[in-house]
C-alpha cells in the first residue's frame, strides 16, 4: 500500500488525472449498477410503486393530450395547463391521498375564487387609489389568518392542502382580477380544468390497481402484531438455549441469523405512519371489505397497544443480548412456564392477527390469552418452589426473574390487545367463525371446570378456571398456596 | 330530565325548531368561544406561530403589490402571478424548510425548463403528426421515471418537492410550448418570477424572527433529555413513598397532580419529528451557535438513545401504576441505592442536557454517571444482604427487583447517552467548561479511597471507590472485585 501511494505521489498530477480518468468508466459503471440494484430492490419490495409511477405517467399523458387537442385548447385557452398542474400535484400513492387532495383542491379553489371576486368588488368601491391598499390589506389578513389555522392539529391532518390552495387562489384571483377583465370566465376555466385534472387522477387511481390507504393500514396493523408474535415465538428458545450455548461462545453467531429478533423494532416507530394512513383512509369510499365509515380510529388504538407491547419486548430483548450469567438452576425452574407464556402469547397474537386479517371473530384468541394467564400462575408456583434455593443465589436469580416479570407485562398487553380487537370486531361487524369455532370447541372443553372466585386473593383479575385434565390444574392449586401479594398477576 | 324531554316530545316539531333556534345564539357563541380559546392556546404555546402567520401575510402582500405595480406587470405579464404562487407554496415554518423548497423549486424549474425545451425541439423533428405522439411519450416516460425516484428514501427526504416541480415544469413546458411561440421568454419570465417569490420568502423568513429547524432540533433533543430527567427525579419518591401511602389509598390522588410522570411519553414517538427537522437543518446556513455543517446526524443518534431510555422508563412506569404489594422489608432495603441510582441518573441527564444547551463540555456529567454506577454496586450489596430474608418472600421480592433491574438498564442507557453527547461535543467543538470544572473537582476527590468490599457493614454508603484522577479507572476496579454474576452490571 505504502509503495503504491509513493509511486502515485511521484507520478505527478497529470498521471494521477489520467489514472482517475482510466478508472472513471469502471467507477461510474459500478455506481450505475448500484443505483440499478437499489431501484430493482425498491420495485421488488413493493411492486405497487412501479405501477404507481406508470399510473402517474398515464394520467399526465392523458391530460397533456387533452390540452394538446384543439377542442380543449379552444375551450380553455392557456388555463388548460392547470389540468396538467393539478395531475402532478394531486396524484398520490393511495386512493385516499388522491381523493383528499382533489377534493380539497376543488373546494378550496371554488371558495377562494368566490371570496376573491368579492374582495375585488369591495376594493373597487374605494376608487383607483384605494384599490391596491384594500386588496393588499385583505390579502395580508386572509393569508395570515389561514396560515394560522394550519397549526390546528385537526385542520393540519385533514385540510392542510385545502387551506394552502385557498390562500393561493384567493391571492391570485384578488390580485390578478385587477388586470384580467373576464375574471368570471377565468374563474370558471380554472375550476373546470382543476376538476378535469382531479377527475382524471381519481379515475386512474381508483380503476387501475388501486392502492387503498385503509387496506394498507389494515395490513400494517396486522403485520405489526405478527412481528411481535414471531419474536415471542422465538424468544423462549433464544433465551433459554442461548444461555447454555453462551458458555460455548456461540451466542453471536446465532443472533445475526435470526431476523425475527429484529422485526419488532419497526413497530416501535410506527405511530406517524399509522396516523397519516388513518387520516387518508377516512376519505376513501367503500372498497373490498371496508365500508365508508370503517372504524379506522380503532386501528390506531390497536396500534398503540401493539407499540406498548413492543416497548416491553424491547426491554426483554436487552436480556437476550446481555451476557449476564444468571443462576442456571433457577432458570431451568422457570423455563417451562416462561416458554409457555411466550408461546401462548405468540399464539394469541397470531390468532388476533389472523382474525383482523380475515375479518372474522377474534374469540379463538381467548383460549390462548387464558392459557398464558394460567402460565403466570405456573410461574408463580415455580418461583415459589425455587425459594428453597440457597440464599446466596438471590442475586443471580434477579435477571431471570426480570425476564419473567416482563413476560407477565407482555401477557397483560396481549390481553388488552385482545380486548381492543374484540371491540374492533364489534364495530366493524366481523363475521363469526363457524368452521373454526367447532374446531376450537374440543379444545375449549379441555378447559371445562368451575369458576372459583378466589376470595382470599386481592385481585379479581385472576378468577382463573379450574381445569381438569390439564396442566393448569396445578396452577389453581398454586394459586391458593400463593401468598396474598402474588394474586395481583405480577411476580 | 325525563319530564323535560317528555314536554319537548309533546311540543311538536315547530316548537322544537323554535327552541333550537332560540338556543342557537348561545350554542354558536359557546362554539366561537371554544375556537377562540383553542386559538389563544395555540398562540400561547408557541408565539412563533402567530409571527409566522404574519410573516406569510407580509410576504404575500409584498409580492402581490409588486405584481400590482405597473413596472413589474409590464415586465413579466401574467407570469408575474407565479411569484404569488411561489410565496404561498414555498413559505414554510422554518428557515430550513423555506430554503429547501425555494432552492428545490428554482433548480427543478430551471432543469425541467431546459429539458422541456429540448423535448419540444426533438418532437418538432417528427413533423406535425408525430409531434403529439413524441411529446406524449416523453411526458409519460419522464413522469413515470421521476415519480419512481420519489420512492428512494434519500430523495424523498430531501428532494421530494424538487422532483415534483421537475415533473410539473417539464410537462408544462413541453406541452404548452407547442402553443406559445415565445417559449424562451416564457421560461425566462417563469424562472425570474419564481426567483423573486423565493427570494422574498427567504428574506422575510430569515430576517424577521427566524425559526431555525436546527435550533428547534437542538432544543427538542435537550428538552427530551430533560423530560426523562424529571421523571427519574420524581421516581424514587413516587415509587417508594407511594407504596407506603398505598395502604392509605392516597395513590390515585398523588398520581394525577404530577405531570412529570407523563412528560416522558412524548419522547417515545419523537422519531419522525427529529428526522424531518434534521433534514431541514441541513439546508440552513450558519446561524447563532450553529455552523453550516453542524453534526445534525449526531443529534439523531442522541435522540435514538434518549428514546431507548424512554422505553425503559415506560417499563418502569408500569410498576408505579400497578398496585402490586411487594415485600416491604425488601423494598426498604433497596430504597436507598435505587433512589440514588435514579437521582444520579437524573443529575447526569440534566448535566448532559445543559451541556448540549449551552454547548459546553459535557464531562461534568461523568461524575454522576460514575455515581450511578456506584449505586449499582451498592444495590448489589443490598440485594446480597437481603438474601438473608426468609425464603418464602422470594416471590414478593421480584417486583421490586425488577424495578431495580430496569433502573440498572436506565443507568446503562444514560452512560451510552453520555458517550454520544461527548461525541457531539467533539464533532461540534463545544467549549470546555473552565469555571465548572474546577468547582466539580473537589467533589471528585470526596470519592477518593479504596474499594472496600464491605462484608459485614450495614451501611452501603461505605462502599466508596478509589478515584485516582480518573473516574473510569475505579469502576474497573470495582468490577474486578465484584462477584462473577454481577460483573455484567445487571443485578
Amino acid at each position: 500500500m505504502e509503495i503504491e501511494s509513493a509511486t502515485q505521489e511521484k507520478a505527478g498530477p497529470f498521471t494521477r488525472g489520467w489514472n482517475w480518468l482510466k478508472a472513471l468508466p469502471d467507477k461510474s459503471k459500478a455506481k450505475v449498477m448500484n443505483v440499478a440494484k437499489s431501484m430493482r430492490k425498491l420495485g421488488q419490495d413493493d411492486p405497487r410503486r412501479v405501477i404507481h409511477s406508470l399510473k402517474v405517467g398515464l394520467a399526465l399523458t392523458l391530460v397533456s393530450l387533452l390540452y394538446y387537442s384543439r377542442t380543449l385548447y379552444d375551450g380553455f385557452g392557456i388555463a388548460g395547463i392547470w389540468a396538467v398542474l393539478t395531475v402532478v400535484v394531486v396524484f398520490e400513492f393511495t386512493v385516499g391521498g388522491t381523493l383528499s387532495k382533489s377534493l380539497n383542491r376543488s373546494f378550496a379553489t371554488f371558495l377562494a375564487g368566490a371570496l376573491g371576486l368579492g374582495a375585488q368588488h369591495l376594493a373597487s368601491i374605494f376608487g383607483e387609489k384605494g384599490e391596491p391598499i384594500v386588496i393588499g390589506f385583505l390579502v395580508f389578513l386572509l393569508g395570515a389568518a389561514s396560515t394560522f389555522t394550519r397549526f390546528f392539529p385537526r385542520i393540519k391532518a385533514r385540510y392542510d392542502y385545502g387551506v394552502l390552495i385557498f390562500i393561493l387562489t384567493f391571492s391570485m384571483v384578488s390580485v390578478s382580477g385587477v388586470r384580467v377583465v373576464e375574471l368570471l370566465e377565468l374563474a370558471h376555466q380554472r375550476l373546470s380544468t382543476i376538476v378535469i385534472g382531479g377527475a382524471t387522477c381519481i379515475i386512474v387511481s381508483m380503476c387501475i390497481c388501486p392502492v387503498w390507504a385503509g387496506e394498507d393500514l389494515h395490513n400494517l396493523v396486522t403485520s405489526n402484531i405478527e412481528k411481535l408474535a414471531s419474536y415471542l415465538d422465538g424468544f423462549g428458545d433464544e433465551y433459554f438455549h442461548c444461555k447454555s450455548e453462551d458458555e460455548e461462545g456461540k451466542v453471536n453467531v446465532s443472533k445475526k441469523d435470526k431476523p425475527f429478533l429484529q422485526g419488532y423494532r419497526s413497530v416501535l416507530n410506527s405511530k406517524s405512519t399509522e396516523d397519516s394512513m388513518a387520516n387518508l383512509a377516512r376519505w376513501e369510499p367503500r372498497h373490498g371489505r371496508f365500508c365508508f365509515r370503517h372504524p379506522w380510529k380503532q386501528y390506531l388504538k390497536i396500534g398503540a397497544i401493539t407499540r406498548q407491547c413492543a416497548y416491553h419486548i424491547e426491554a426483554l430483548n436487552g436480556y437476550i443480548n446481555s451476557n449476564i450469567q444468571a443462576s442456571e438452576e433457577f432458570q431451568s425452574k422457570i423455563q417451562e412456564p416462561c416458554t409457555k407464556m411466550s408461546q401462548e402469547s405468540c399464539k394469541a397474537l397470531r390468532s388476533l392477527a389472523s382474525a383482523i386479517k380475515t375479518m372474522t371473530d377474534s374469540s379463538p384468541a381467548n383460549i390462548h390469552v387464558e392459557n398464558s394467564k394460567t402460565a403466570i400462575n405456573e410461574l408463580k408456583f415455580a418461583v415459589n418452589k425455587a425459594s428453597s434455593l440457597e440464599k446466596a443465589e438471590l442475586l443471580a436469580i434477579v435477571p431471570a426473574a426480570t425476564v419473567a416479570s416482563t413476560l407477565i407485562e407482555i401477557v397483560k398487553c396481549v390481553e388488552k390487545l385482545s380486548e381492543a380487537v374484540h371491540e374492533l370486531a364489534n364495530l366493524a361487524h366481523f363475521k363469526p367463525v363457524e368452521a373454526t369455532a367447532t374446531q376450537e370447541k374440543p379444545q375449549l372443553s379441555l378447559h371445562r371446570g368451575t369458576v372459583n372466585p378466589v376470595l382470599d386473593g386481592d385481585n379479581t383479575d385472576h378468577i382463573t378456571i379450574t381445569i381438569d385434565a390439564n396442566p393448569t390444574d396445578s396452577s389453581e392449586n398454586e394459586k391458593s398456596q400463593a401468598p396474598k401479594s402474588l394474586a395481583s398477576g405480577t411476580v
